[in-house]
């Protein structure tokens, strides 16, 4: 669905939410919250090697929520959390359903009609 | 990284991030938010037949987004919004940097550091 050298919105919503269905790029983007960091500092953490690391940040970068600098030697990566953003304003709009207020809704609808076919005494 | 029988809480998330990355899935919840629905409704604005909505509805069901009704025979569809509210919660820890709250940080504490700098007058 993604499209190069045009960002859709819903495109980059795919790659978004994509990159951030795994819990080791999850904890990239947690370890870049606290500043900028190389390959090999990424790496330390985990059991697994630079270039999965590099792979992970491959798929963090085309979803723009990392960039790395190129004209350092080290290239270290930094966290772009605007895409977040608009992974959050998608999900704000379902608010409604997950806070519950759509069943209290529906619980004082249904008392309204027992109120209604109940007879006045 | 999904283990059957026992939620994880990380192992969901994957799955809740890995369902939502796709534009017809996306589409399906936002129809469901308006009411329950059976797969040949969800198909209809779609041009994509009903076994591979089927097949989106699986991927929803075990991310936990979706639930169908087993005993009727349209076993229709119906959104389990809760999932999300995880998701949100995660990415909510992201807020300061998309909100550009830390890049105010930043510039106030390098005015600072010029202010000091700045031999008084």
């Amino acid at each position: 669905m993604e499209q190069v050298g045009y960002i859709n919105p819903s495109a980059n919503l795919d790659a978004v939410f994509s990159a951030l269905a795994d819990p080791t790029r999850r904890a990239i983007l947690a370890r870049l919250s606290t500043g900028e960091a190389a390959v090999q500092e990424l790496a330390e953490p985990f059991s697994i090697s630079q270039p999965a690391i590099s792979k992970h940040l491959k798929v963090l970068e085309r979803a723009g929520l990392v960039e790395r600098d190129i004209d350092r030697q080290r290239r270290p990566a930094r966290l772009c959390a605007q895409p977040m953003a608009d992974a959050v304003a998608w999900l704000e709009e379902f608010r409604n359903f997950w806070s519950g207020s759509f069943d209290q809704l529906d619980i004082l609808l249904e008392d309204l009609k027992t109120a209604e076919e109940t007879p006045n005494e």
